[in-house]
């Protein structure tokens, strides 16, 4: 429609390239944001525009950071005796939420996966080994160290698993402690509704009351 | 969460306060958006600042355009004979879009409410007045003018149309034809799902076959 004005209908056409907007909630944004006072778009065009400008990547373990290191590799009170490898930063933040993990993490950046032709180059493995070698080194008394794979059980997560842990066997050998997080019902849910595989994994992963 | 990057953090907050985005879809577009390339970054910016920049309103149907007249105004091809009063540009595109009308519009930029304090100062009842004066004199041969309310059928929307009718009357005395659209049961609904109101409204309105 020629009536609309241009620059709403760009913005239109911009915000519905966004995750989860439509043609719809988009048009619905672009009126609201023009019934804005202009120094609010101001601000928010240069929250766009910023928005790379401040953050960096913490180079002992791969997260998006105001700082490197970042707020947690350069935390003196973590624990060096934990490392949590997950494929992606926001599953720091998830696990950093239930707030009863002390340790350090590490960022693959992805999973492998041969349907979309992702291989080892595509994740941090040697990054991993490097980052091991230094946690080893800064513990005094040679306390075990445990490697916790927080990676998501599907196929692309459990194949990324495997392929790490033979990689670090055959750098450390046995002097690593390697852990996933458990697989099973989640809370609050009633049994029947759960899949076969979870069933069968929570069963198989089951614990002594 | 300390270790989200600010200026993550603060575009996170600032997509929560359009409407219809929460904090989920937030964080999911506010991530997408960092892993775009800085130019596409740079361009969603400048539309947000440069939203207003080029927009104008139309002086004689008060809708938002490129130009003044707008497209609709200063189209020699539209008719003359029919005036669609709405409260809002949107309102002229959803009409627009039903390709069926082929008249003049003019948006009062609102609707009486007394519980919301709107009265007659929020309309621009005068404006529509000057329009429709204008209308007449471009018209050759005194033909009708018809004024169709495209009004929501609401409290609001029908107090607004008998206030503007009695105006109307002071002013043109019977030299108008008023109208206002249908209400009725919309296309494609069961009637036992239509609420009591707008089947009332669909009977009295009720059409010969």
């Amino acid at each position: 429609m020629g009536i609309i004005p241009k620059s709403l209908k760009t913005l239109t056409l911009e915000l519905q390239r966004l995750p989860g907007i439509g043609p719809k909630s988009a048009r619905r944004i672009a009126y609201f944001l023009f019934s804005l006072p202009q120094e609010r778009l101001t601000f928010l065009g240069d929250s766009f525009k910023d928005l790379k400008q401040s953050v960096t990547t913490c180079s002992f373990c791969n997260m998006l950071a105001d700082t490197n290191p970042c707020e947690v590799c350069g935390d003196a009170t973590r624990e060096l005796t934990s490392l949590c490898v997950v494929a992606d930063h926001m599953d720091v933040y998830a696990i950093e939420r239930t707030a009863g993990y002390k340790g350090m993490y590490f960022v693959l950046g992805g999973l492998l996966s041969p349907v979309k032709g992702h291989g080892p180059a595509d994740i941090a493995g040697a990054g991993l080994i490097k980052r091991l070698h230094q946690l080893k080194k800064m513990q005094k008394n040679n306390n075990r160290l445990e490697v916790i794979f927080a990676l998501s059980p599907t196929t692309e997560g459990q194949t990324t698993a495997l392929y790490l842990k033979e990689e670090l066997k055959n750098e450390f050998g046995d002097n690593l402690l390697l852990s996933r997080v458990a697989v099973g019902i989640s809370v609050g849910t009633d049994i029947d509704y759960v899949d076969t595989y979870t069933l069968q994994e929570a069963l198989k992963g089951r614990s002594l009351l």
